[in-house]
């Protein structure tokens, strides 16, 4: 069986590189050797992050994170900004986490709209908020410069951004934004394997976290504090795909950030192009449209299912058929990571191949 | 820099193989590809465990799936049997869940007392209890068989076995003995890199889990189960140890259990007779030694940070220096894994030689 190189949206394809990284032997987590590692990525991290907070590694995928940010931050009731998969089912796991909690709902294929989250806000009833910055289902990315003004008027609320489809694909600046806990995963834009999130909090969210009861241990925000003074993580980390981050670190500042964020823009323009050369929709609505991944309506009634399987019969290469409710309706086509102007175009002219039959 | 071989009781050193296997590239958690692997390895993962019931795969160290635990099936009040490092904090976790809790200590060194449990759980106070069953601090096996007889005996109380430094090292019958909740984590006794946790409920966890409120998302053991049945992980799963899995699963059974098993009680007893050869003492009490690891004390007042240091500098390896309250009074020598007779009669002919100085 040949590999099928991925182009959905996470898991997204993870160079050789990288994973050569990730097969290094084992060092002990609680070892000279590892406190160095951990040191000796940080501050690309805070650079990454825009922030001068440590950033912390959380052995876990990003759901780990977000309900631990529930956990750790909500003391009377958070508002959860919903537009899509994702962030709709943030409200189910705030309740189940038995919190109070209300959503904030937009259309699929909409951003979060500044304006209704302000009204919202006014009411006085929320302590947090929680918004994903990039809708990774609908492909639409709302204005965090926006969203981030509107929650700077209200000091009280705690905001939880989830980057983990757009971090490192645009800026995303947390201090300067006034960002209270930003996290992001590693299997999407960050190209590597799943099993490490990425997080980072204010003083404001760790003050509020010594305020909460029930933050338990494994997500304890504060445990994560204090470990990292150490340059260590409160449980055993996965230590292979922090091997792989520092390669990935690496490989970023290497690139230069601005240097990144032109060559994502430029193959998601790529993508933009053909979609609209082919006569196909955007899903989402014009001026939000993500960065790292097209969500493409399905506009000409094509059995997507059928391309993608031929896509991957003639060129060992897969997208994906949509998610969730808009599954069938919808295709994404993901530009994440390490891909660049020669594969996304190579992609493209594939998928023209295997739409014509 | 050449690798330092680890002798710590974990994270254990990996194999080639195994970190080879880790390094395959990415597919779709989501996938046909991903579900074929995860359904491939339930039976033999479900012989390692003696059970019937669906073995799952979290996305955590073994911290995340012990403090799931606790918010899964601790309706009244759980009680924590304690004796050491990690079976004390346990309680402390416990209560950091909100929960009410009380601990059954035992002394460092010593076992988890069936007597004292069974006179504790007449109390009819508590719905739940944990025990590790290999204290991987003090180097002590329970007698797993006597604890759950004592357990049987009070079917409401659900039951929660940690098995991390244990699990495959000997049998641990989970059906059989009737233990509810019985978890792993891959770090240790299964020689795979850090990051994956396994874990598997009776049906009587279930029930209990149906009826608490506040299990949160990450950690839900029901929608464990719930996507169990279609071979996938409520969340992304660290798809690279799970490679590693596979590969280390296929090899515990061309081995086979029993010669599995008899290898590492062999590596244990060369350990054992060189601690009585050099006039050492066992930190565990005499019957309830570790098969997995020695906990030595260091009843000759060695420096042994300066025998590990020549060790590594030397011979390229690694043993520990004691943990918790008793790190420098006691070292530990892990024989978990893939060592095999000749590689620990060679470490410890490395010992003699670091002790000489």
């Amino acid at each position: 069986m040949p590999h099928i190189k991925l182009f959905i949206p996470g898991p997204i394809e993870v160079s050789e590189k990288t994973l050569a990284a990730m097969a290094k032997p084992m060092i002990g987590h609680r070892s000279g050797d590892f406190k160095k590692l951990y040191a000796a990525i940080q501050p690309q991290l805070q650079a990454l992050f825009y922030t001068k907070q440590p950033v912390f590694l959380s052995t876990s995928s990003s759901w780990g994170v977000m309900e631990g940010a529930i956990n750790n931050v909500v003391g009377k009731k958070v508002l959860n900004c919903m537009n899509g998969a994702f962030s709709d089912k943030w409200l189910d796991v705030s309740r189940r986490c038995g919190k109070q909690a209300d959503g904030l709902q937009a259309e699929w294929g909409k951003p979060v709209d500044p304006k209704a989250l302000d009204a919202k806000l006014a009411t006085g009833e929320y302590d947090a908020v929680t918004i994903i910055h990039n809708e990774t289902s609908t492909g639409v990315m709302s204005n965090i410069e926006e969203l981030a003004a509107v929650l700077r008027k209200y000091p009280n609320v705690i905001s939880i951004v989830d980057t983990v489809s757009s971090f490192s694909v645009v800026p995303i600046k947390m201090d300067e934004l006034g960002i209270d806990v930003l996290l992001t995963g590693s299997q999407k834009a960050l190209a590597l394997p799943p099993g490490l999130s990425l997080f980072a909090c204010s003083e404001r969210a760790f003050e509020r976290a010594a305020q909460i009861q029930g933050r338990g241990y494994y997500f304890d925000f504060l445990e994560f504090k204090k470990n990292a003074e150490g340059s260590m993580t409160p449980s055993t980390p996965c230590i292979s795909q922090i091997y792989a981050l520092q390669s990935k670190v690496e490989e970023i500042f290497a690139e230069g950030l601005e240097a990144r964020y032109a060559r994502q823009a430029k193959t998601n323009q790529l993508v933009a192009d053909w979609v609209v050369a082919r006569g196909f929709e955007f899903f989402a609505e014009e001026g939000y449209r993500s960065k790292s991944l097209t969500c493409i309506s399905n506009n000409k009634g094509l059995d997507m299912e059928a391309v993608n399987a031929l896509l991957k019969k003639r060129y060992s290469a897969m997208i994906n058929c949509g998610y969730g409710k808009i599954k069938g309706t919808t295709f994404r086509i993901s530009n994440m990571g390490d891909e660049t102007e020669a594969t996304i175009s190579e992609l493209l002219t594939w998928l023209d191949d295997c739409i014509k039959g």
